[in-house]
């Protein structure tokens, strides 16, 4: 019964809302762009000061999309009809460049606008003919949309425009979204569906999804787009494949959203008929320097490679006993002529039975600092493991001053409970961007290295694995989408926090009540948190299930390579748990700054977040709770159990003030991340407990299965799953 | 530039359409459930007399269902407040069943309502207490369900309702939709995205969209959903799949509709654990009957199995020396005190080198005929081969008088152009169901014996091979939506014509603007014609590419076996072209009536439209136009690729009346069509010149590229393929 009941309050909720157009149920595809009706009068009326019309003197494709945008939000949040002219009536809001609008020109904004550069805006309330007007400016078009979509956001945040007067520009150069999307639109590690790219009816065929794809990444400042799996095939560089990929760039163009593709390493050899790839081979060379050459012939503006190159099996450079630095290049050289990049992933690993994976990308690129072309961005992900609920930030950043890192953030949860799991990554992106280096003393953060402030380098990037499909939200869960959300934002300005961003998204996203934005915020903030409490508490990690990473697997072990288990990395043993990767252990930690060190290297002091991360500690070490380490992990798997609970409970106040579709989605989402919230505890503590021999402290519920029981789940089908070939 | 415009369009369109409630644009999820407001003010006065009140006495699920929907129906089409309640104030619509309500049993329904069976109803303008109202009544909740979904129907096609009295009762039983579903969410043949169940996240997360699936299907009266691909995995039989299966269940009942999954024969083995899976076997036996029951534990209503057995390597009774009714008795038995009924298809052939593959199922099934248990339905395909654009009838209709046959339709254009080529299938239907077997003298329609009325068989079916996806809207291409529709229409009335069905889902979907229901009904109805010319004129068939069966591939010789080439089908030689299937051929003609082969046999008297289907005809034979076949062949190539541009120009009428998103979509997808079929043109007429060394009649344009540039082409990631498993 609790099905129908819900089924026909979603009926009620479409019932409710009939509109002059069309009967319309709210079904997250229109993401944070969300243009209903304001509900605040006061606002509604300050707002309807600067509705007399949006001036746009001289047309481009990209401010006829800025203006478009513009009455598009202006009609939905006021629900008025806005009209728009190249001549200035008096009032409204101007939009252009200088050398698009003589009103612009005309005013002296000229200092402002000289620090924006090519992708920033200034947008201020001012007088015209002696009239009131809000100008929206900026140097290239670029900015003039962007400077609309931040505009916009103060509108359906609800903020005070009077006397406006903000200059805006993106801290980071290329703001990047990586498509792990397969050419038979599998998506590895998706969980919203399958690929937005339906390469089958490209060209011919443009989805309105591409476009509004388009507008939402340009709200936000996203401006490259990997379309391919990293894990790459070279059909994609072959001509039928880059016709499409070019009908794709012309959509994307006028939002300033430049297309990008992996590089097989070994196509030469796949599509090209050529022996080697070899990239010192004059061929190769010559190959894909053609091959460079005719993509440019499609795809004027092609923004360049990212490159996955001897890492887990993919083919690359060290295959002819060349380093990743003759690798990238090779490619970089080609590219340079057309002002294209490379970005070369950091993400590798031996072949051989390795020695601490944590330690092996900073073995293999530290040594290569300096010799990368200036073309060339080195890929780091934030942590030196993969992904994890939690890490330590990557070593790298700060050990290659001579070389630009990018940093790789993955959007999508592969570690974190696929789309089911409403966990906001914005705090998870924070720890790693505002953590300290110390590689030119106290101060030089992570987010330093990565804005090319510390070493003063112009050539900077953050990209995003993508967390987004065909799902008609987009992102699967409702709240993922903030995590897309968030990328962008933190990509533009590192320096917001995860609170602002998640009070934007709200507000445009489900509402401007206050209580209930202040419940979200609560239930987002502390969702990270409580995810690795229920799954990788104390600094535990790589213990999910094998392959498909779905749920609880710490008793992962004989598998190919002892770094792809699961007892490999949480050592547990009768004596205890954790991975000692100080001094006395592998010495993982030495690759940091001596301050870094000084941090995690005690058992006593290190942070006990870090604890299993850094050291191997006995299953009665006394906690700063006072509790043995046993007592303690499992408190912290209760705990995060519960806290999903909580989450349920607030999640209940917002019945009646979100739309009634999405409350049930998520109201299904949270009870179901709560069903696996104590799966992940029970199968961890009784696993675990094998180890320690000891009970689960009294007062806690004892499991209502086995352990055998969790072992013997199987998911021949979960989604995400790595293609065969 | 072009796309910058298009982009626009698309803008300006949802620039223009501001709601109350949010900002909106037509994207087809709503299907012919679009409940706009209606334009012709006469039309919506006449309405409006009806509006004062929806009267619901007793509720129910179902009755729930009814009333929303009529309620949002209302709301919409007239734009204005409709409130319900559950006593009659006089006036407005009242919905109920005699036992639900009071009202309706009072009045004098009762020898109507008697011909309308379990699923019918009975719509009638009446007065109450001397007030004026509609009544819509049925035996069931479901039939009032049905009977509000026509009524709703009669006010979108702006139908008079005064003095309204409708009684209608389906004329087939099973009316139900297969889906080619993998587990893993890819469809076998699917062109429309990816599967709508989302098998990870069942059964905690109920999306919207099985909801809206079950409101469309109950709104055309569909009553079945076979949930799982005819190339089955027996993982569904497993418990944690079974409880996915029942969520789906749950959300299905109240609309009628039953589910049911495919049974891979084998699964005893694969699952059971048992080394055999012979149906005579008493361990194999005991398996399906416990495994059957425990179905039903989780799924009370569950409607039974479709198999596909002993064909294209699947496994069955066969490969245990016993034959196709051993098999599907076997599991009817088990299913027969539930109530559930097997499907078994009829479209198998044997492993070995055939011979001619149209005779196969005949041969195999007709010996059977009288020896299947009474729940059992043989599934047969329309034509004998495999849903060519064009196929004569399938033999075995009206030669099993013993066993109830069901029809097999595909709605996903497997071999009509995937879901690019607009192609309305009501007029291949109704060909088939239309033809006439002369089992029992003229008059013995195909839709006479799947009707049951030819041999008075109760246990009746019409399946469709789905084309839904999870593309946004549903099947791709828009107008693929009318072959769903047209499947529910003509499985409850097999009489409905093709140009009846046509303008209710116009009107419904697009516009009642009566200049443009013509156009769009103009374009529908010659849609499929056009595409048999520049496919396969004159009887042609399987000459499509291999595998993905994504464009021409008349050349495809040299496979496993001749029945899976070109040549195979086309016979070319320099003599002529076409399969001799008389007496002095194949033979295949001779399994139908003396009445059928009368029609065929002669090469002079044979309908040409099936000319080389069934006789090898010399290139210089003349045809009735005076033309020789090579000149025939070649007009009706270029006839076809022409009519696509006709269609291109009537679509372009539509500009500004139908909304511009879905005016775009389709504008492009035509374009689309045009260029693939200049394609299939060119290759054809090529490749048949190799044999017929003719030239292209004059007047005809030159193909624009080689025989070998069409052979080279390769489309390694075509949707739809079958997967490797």
């Amino acid at each position: 019964m609790i099905l129908y009941r819900s089924m026909f309050r979603v009926f009620l909720a479409i019932a409710l809302c009939v509109s002059t157009t069309t009967v319309y149920s709210e079904d997250g595809y229109q993401l944070w762009l969300r243009y209903n009706k304001l509900t605040d009068a006061a606002t509604i009326n300050q707002y309807k000061a600067y509705t007399q019309g949006i001036v746009l003197e001289k047309e481009s494709p990209t401010l006829l999309l800025a203006r478009q945008e513009l009455q598009l939000a202006l009609q939905g949040l006021l629900q008025t009809k806005v009209t728009f002219s190249n001549t200035f009536q008096g009032g409204g809001i101007i939009i252009g460049t200088p050398s698009s609008s003589g009103i612009i020109a005309s005013l002296a904004l000229s200092d402002k606008l000289k620090a924006t550069g090519d992708e920033g805006f200034v947008i201020v309330q001012t007088r015209v003919k002696n009239k009131p007007c809000i100008v929206i400016s900026a140097n290239k078009d670029i900015g003039v949309l962007y400077g609309t979509f931040h505009f916009i956001r103060l509108l359906q945040t609800q903020q005070r425009i009077e006397n406006i007067a903000i200059t805006s520009a993106p801290a980071i150069k290329h703001r990047i979204l990586n498509h792990w999307d397969n050419l038979d639109r599998t998506v590895e590690r998706g969980y919203a569906g399958f690929s937005l790219w339906d390469w089958h009816r490209l060209p011919g065929y443009i989805d309105q999804r591409y476009i509004d794809y388009a507008r939402a990444n340009a709200s936000i400042g996203i401006n490259g787009a990997v379309l391919t799996n990293v894990n790459a095939n070279a059909q994609i560089l072959t001509e039928p494949y880059l016709k499409k990929v070019a009908a794709l760039a012309n959509v994307f163009r006028p939002y300033g959203i430049k297309v990008y593709l992996t590089a097989r390493f070994s196509a030469p050899v796949e599509i090209g008929g050529l022996s080697t790839a070899d990239p010192l081979d004059a061929n190769v060379k010559a190959w894909w320097k053609k091959k460079i050459d005719e993509i440019y012939t499609y795809i004027p503006d092609f923004g360049g490679f990212t490159v996955k190159a001897n890492s887990e099996g993919q083919p690359g450079p060290q295959n002819y006993n060349r380093n990743h630095a003759d690798g990238a290049n090779m490619l970089a050289e080609a590219l340079a002529p057309h002002n294209g990049i490379v970005m070369w992933r950091a993400f590798v690993y031996s072949n051989e039975v390795p020695e601490d994976r944590a330690k092996q990308a900073y073995n293999e690129f530290k040594p290569l600092d300096g010799s990368f072309a200036k073309n060339v961005l080195v890929q780091v992900k934030n942590g030196p493991i993969d992904f994890q609920p939690r890490e330590p930030f990557h070593p790298l950043f700060g050990a290659m001053p001579k070389t630009p890192l990018m940093m790789e953030f993955q959007l999508t949860q592969e570690y974190l409970g696929f789309a089911t799991h409403l966990v906001y990554l914005a705090p998870l992106f924070k720890e790693c961007l505002d953590a300290d280096t110390y590689a030119k003393g106290k101060g030089s953060t992570v987010a330093h290295v990565v804005d090319g402030s510390l070493e003063n380098h112009s050539l900077t990037g953050i990209a995003g694995v993508a967390n987004i499909g065909n799902d008609r939200n987009w992102t699967g869960h409702p709240f993922a989408q903030a995590n897309w959300y968030a990328l962008g934002r933190l990509a533009w300005n590192p320096s917001l926090s995860s609170e602002t961003v998640a009070e934007e998204w709200i507000r445009a996203t489900f509402t401007n009540n206050e209580k209930s934005v202040h419940t979200l915020k609560d239930m987002m903030l502390a969702s990270r948190e409580v995810t690795v409490q229920y799954m990788t508490p104390l600094g535990l990690h790589h213990i999910m299930g094998w392959n498909h990473h779905y749920g609880p697997g710490p008793w992962i072990k004989d598998k190919p390579r002892a770094d792809w288990t699961s007892v490999y990395y949480h050592q547990a043993d009768e004596n205890g748990i954790g991975f000692n990767r100080t001094a006395t252990g592998s010495k993982a930690l030495l690759q940091y700054t001596p301050e870094v060190q000084k941090i995690y290297s005690s058992l006593e002091n290190c942070p006990e977040e870090y604890l299993l991360w850094y050291h191997h500690v006995p299953w009665n070490y006394k906690m700063k709770s006072g509790r043995t380490l046993w007592d303690e992990l499992c408190h912290r798997y209760y705990q995060g159990a519960d806290s999903v609970r909580r989450m349920q409970q607030q999640w209940s106040t917002l019945k009646g003030i979100v739309d009634e579709e999405r409350f049930q989605q998520v109201s299904s989402l949270i009870s179901i991340q709560h069903q696996e919230a104590i799966w992940w505890r029970n199968a961890c503590v009784l696993y675990f407990q094998t180890f320690s021999k000891k009970d689960i402290p009294s007062g806690l519920e004892k499991p209502d299965q086995s352990l055998s029981y969790y072992q013997s789940l199987e998911f021949p089908f979960a989604p995400g799953i790595k293609p065969k070939w």
